[in-house]
């Protein structure tokens, strides 16, 4: 099989779900986008240029769109929930290039990552900048207790990115290492971007529980499936390249259980390639039909449908509106990636 | 001359003024240091190993100190100066780590530096977790205004760290972007160090100014006696090892001083020690003769003396009190560390 960046061809129908909210929150998120160059600039030129690749590299910017379409669907009517989606996407995208910097990648969404455009220095220090840059946003929204929100899952993705770096090279991880590491390092953003509309709205408790919740079994569901997604779903439209969690010993769900069903000769395969991280040509080919084999593809799949569908209960307690539907419907999308 | 770590004899009478104003507020720090402890505490036991190897090597915690100090002058009677003060050692821990990784330093404080120990990767996830603690400790603290004042301060050291890598091997910086350099890196951190106090205690914009100056004049004059150890001068109780921005290719005071009295055959010197990076044994020792006979160390050294002199001046606004003594010898102990 060949290792490569691959799109789907029916890539923009799968979209749909994604597509039809960023046209609903279209407005709100061209004054983002705005704020979130203005916000990037510096008078010292690399940091806006290092930035804007990561910006402009984009994806769906699908943190920030939950946070304002939870904001609609909760009637909020200032402006702070702008202040707090971009701050947000300034947050996954310091992550994103520490994440470079920690993984070693040469490719973030089909392109050369910045650590190898412009070194890894670079991408720590723009990384710091723009972290410091959301907090700077985040007081400009005014509200103490979404900065709390904001801050702590900070904090929580720092310690889901080390507890992965110390579970690397570990094919005994097991699947409930594994989720606590995607809780963190994943879910804990899409968390916190669901949760702060609802506080800064002056919603109570259960509401804002009911949002985090959302946001926490979506990211859970979205991470499962990019996960998949490395060893080759149908579909790659985030540009990803194939088997990069293979290649650097890190141990997703797919391996996970397909580590647990491994008679002899398989656990030895993975020892090798994982542990020792020997590995040879054909080897990725190999590791795909033993996760095959073991059905743990479809598995991990279901498990996302789950999270997924936990997603959308969550949303049960909010009266039906459009944004509710739209943010419902962004749950299958993520699952419909996998297609 | 030997490229080595030194630390002076008289070491302990010189430290007087930073010991008195530790000893004065040893009630508060300890309260400090118990927040730090707490907060750097996390189930994944990396994190604290790590953090607590660059906690524990401490130095004399002069910014904290700063903020606790400040806030005594001013009689606050509250507790959100301990928070504030532990954020701002937070703040300085996460940069001293990604610090070493983006300068691949080997020795910190005359110990092995914590990239050495464990590496890069955890080196940059543990500064993003103590960054993010730090906020968190920031939003305990209760005050939109200090946070504001220290995220601004992080996102200026992130600003000028990136300066000074973009400066680096240029031996024609010049004094001007040097000190805008270290204006950047080192002094808005002491300026928000010392700032907070005034906020949180309710104080106006002046007496919050005075002390924003006086933590930027004092940050100043430390970072350019931290440069001239750094060249050798009479004692080096940092530890840090003598020679390090030298042999980095990093161009501060001193060299920037010869580089601009420098003959031809100087100047051809500098281009090859410092942009093309090619240094010989001897190098170093042939700098420090430059920078000598340019009489580059005293000029330094004068220029930091100025600005200890103006953090003292603007302390002239607050009333007299033991306190406001002590803030005011901490500008001269800060000079007093290049005898």
């Amino acid at each position: 099989m060949d290792i490569s960046v691959r799109t789907s061809p029916a890539e923009s129908a799968r979209g749909g779900a994604a597509e039809r909210l960023s046209a609903m929150a279209h407005d709100d998120m061209r004054r983002v986008d705005a704020l979130i160059l203005e916000r990037m600039g510096s008078p010292v030129p690399l940091i806006p240029k290092l930035a804007r690749y990561l910006v402009e590299a984009g994806g769906k910017r699908i943190r920030p769109l939950i946070t304002l379409a939870a904001a609609r669907m909760l009637d909020y009517d200032g402006d702070a929930h702008l202040k707090l989606a971009a701050a947000v996407e300034f947050i996954h995208t310091a992550t994103l290039l520490h994440d470079d910097v920690v993984d070693e990648s040469d490719l973030r969404r089909g392109r050369r990552s910045a650590n190898v455009v412009w070194g890894n220095a670079p991408s720590v220090l723009v990384g710091d900048f723009l972290f410091a840059r959301a907090f700077m946003l985040m007081v400009d929204a005014g509200s103490l207790d979404a900065l709390h929100v904001l801050s702590r899952a900070a904090s929580i993705i720092a310690e889901g990115e080390v507890r992965q770096l110390a579970a690397k090279g570990d094919p005994d991880i097991g699947v409930e290492a594994y989720m606590t590491i995607i809780g963190a390092k994943t879910a804990a953003l899409f968390a916190a971007a669901a949760e702060v509309p609802a506080i800064v709205a002056g919603r109570g408790r259960e509401e804002a529980e009911a949002l985090e919740t959302y946001g926490r079994e979506l990211g859970l569901a979205f991470q499962l499936v990019d996960d998949m997604l490395d060893y080759g779903g149908l579909s790659d439209k985030l540009g990803k390249s194939v088997g990069d969690d293979f290649r650097e010993g890190k141990v997703t769900l797919p391996v996970a259980l397909a580590v647990r069903n491994a008679d002899a000769d398989e656990r030895a395969f993975w020892e090798r390639v994982i542990r020792t991280r020997e590995q040879r040509d054909g080897d990725f080919d190999h590791a795909l039909a033993l996760i095959r084999r073991h059905g743990a593809l479809e598995a991990t799949l279901e498990k996302a449908r789950e999270h997924a569908r936990a997603a959308q209960h969550a949303l049960s307690i909010f009266p039906g509106n459009t944004w509710r539907e739209s943010l419902s419907d962004l749950a299958g999308f993520v699952v419909d990636r996998a297609y």
